[in-house]
């Protein structure tokens, strides 16, 4: 049996629905036209604190005990995860302690401070993100809750997919990007549950295919050096997240950082909305024509939306009154 | 007598119904805090071509008779109108004829040829973009759209207003921004019916504040050189715009352009959409507070989001695999 089944998710539903946003789901009629089919976006990049990770952070402290919370939470995190358990556990009123190795993004670090979190700098290697983190767990009793490796945050992941499913009806092919697993993960139960006739493809940078090697050797592959724009997905698979996948998804897409790119593009200026690169990675396989979704309803789950604008921003400020 | 009334709009409501996009209101908890008031945005942005110019020129393209039908449209324009017009036309199966200057944005030229519509150039002075416009108007025989100055044009910007009091119910506050004063007169007219007891406010660039100045002066101002990084707003006022906003709005507030550039930042980094420059304007009075909105509803038009991105993309590019 699965480590995290449909009840799973169910559950997670309802625990998550007070505080997790219900998020908009467009259509762009210039992406239907370059892939050939419909395709429905489920924006996780107007959820709470900018991505998907606030679903799952939010039903793992909603699952705590009574006792549990009074310890409050942690983890280690660089990223999406670090923002979206702070605000979680703050919504709860439960402390938060945020391991995030020095050289983390300022906004990063001064947006899960803001959201009430205690942030702790390790050094930027795995051990002493490890070391760090395990101190600050016998230090203060808290809880752990991990990025992706977690049940309670799996099930989570999978409530976007439950939302976009209830909204638009039946799909013949979905689209998620894969980096450490959770959130694919979670679509995978969700899809086998709403939409079983659904194919459930992974979409992993070619610079960070740990997914796509360790499906393919059927063992996980966890020593290799990610070398991507989709700062998202450079984590590998978990334990957890490994068998969940080896056994639900049809198959993952490699995209190569070229087409990253461009498919972020296109949606910025097709859709007029800001996606991180690794939501672009479930994108740009549609921009390749493939039969696998020519004519299809296709259902992609855009991942988040927290993109570093200071390099944009200083550049307009400095071409002033003439941005042509 | 207003040159456009609430039946104009209203009838342009059906009229471009079959066309246009109904786009999505957004709200934004981090831009609340900020206001201190509710603001919900009607994102024009999403509309059709990107802007709500789509609406001015449906409406437009679609009151024309049989035989007008035939020898198609003509306009003049470096900006959304240009793109606006080509669709509509294309979508009624009529010819357009854009005059656009040279040097004008190569992306907009090829957006306008890629709906179908001939651009014919002009040097970049008003006198050319005139006689050229008449030149083509009397060799095709095709119907003249104005940008803004035209009332098919103002009753089918007025429509964004009816959708979002449709939508949401009545409003204390109405904020758009003002260039040529088609979408505040349109706006305002809407309005007047709709939410008669909301202040309709105008939002103009501090660089480029003619129809401040106009409608103090009691006379309309078209001699000024526009310094702003809101392209869509160094037009004059027009004749009709004028006379409307003259009788309608409460007041223009003038925007500096640090404050344009730090609300369309707002906008991006915390509702993860594009907008422009020029739908900025009408976002960042709310970022200082004040006391006509405060505690209040508030409707903003964010009234599009085509912004050249190939500064962003060239230097991520550049930056490669490691976007921080």
């Amino acid at each position: 049996m699965s480590a995290v089944t449909w009840d799973d998710v169910d559950v997670a539903r309802e625990r998550i629905a007070p505080s997790a946003r219900r998020t908009p789901v467009l259509t762009s009629s210039s992406i239907d036209r370059l892939s050939g089919s419909r395709v429905v976006f489920k924006c996780e990049s107007f959820q709470r604190t900018g991505s998907f990770k606030f679903r799952g952070a939010c039903n793992a402290v909603a699952s705590l005990s009574p006792a549990e919370r009074a310890r409050g939470v942690y983890t280690h995190s660089s990223g999406n995860h670090a923002q979206a358990l702070a605000l979680a556990a703050s919504i709860h009123g439960i402390p938060a302690y945020v391991v995030m190795p020095e050289g983390s993004s300022p906004i990063k670090v001064a947006a899960t401070e803001g959201y009430g979190a205690r942030v702790v700098s390790c050094l930027p290697t795995h051990r002493s993100r490890k070391e760090v983190a395990e101190r600050v767990g016998v230090e203060t009793g808290a809880a752990f809750v991990h990025p992706h490796d977690d049940p309670r945050v799996i099930a989570g992941q999978g409530t976007a997919l439950c939302e976009l499913i209830e909204e638009i009806g039946d799909l013949d092919v979905i689209l998620a990007p894969v980096g450490g697993g959770g959130l694919l993960s979670g679509t995978a139960i969700a899809a086998d549950r709403l939409a079983p006739n659904a194919r459930v493809i992974g979409c992993e940078p070619a610079g960070a295919d740990d997914a796509y090697r360790s499906i393919r050797a059927g063992r996980r592959i966890t020593d290799f050096t990610p070398h991507t724009i989709a700062d998202g997905l450079r984590t590998p698979l978990g334990e957890t997240t490994f068998s969940i996948l080896r056994d639900t998804i049809e198959r993952i897409v490699l995209v190569p950082e070229e087409e990253i790119v461009n498919a972020m593009r296109v949606v910025w200026e097709r859709m007029k909305i800001v996606i991180e690169p690794s939501s672009a990675v479930a994108v740009a396989p549609l921009l390749r024509r493939d039969s696998a979704w020519e004519g299809k309803r296709v259902g992609v789950i855009l991942s988040g939306g927290n993109v570093d604008l200071s390099h944009f921003f200083a550049d307009l400020e400095a071409r002033g009154t003439s941005p042509a």
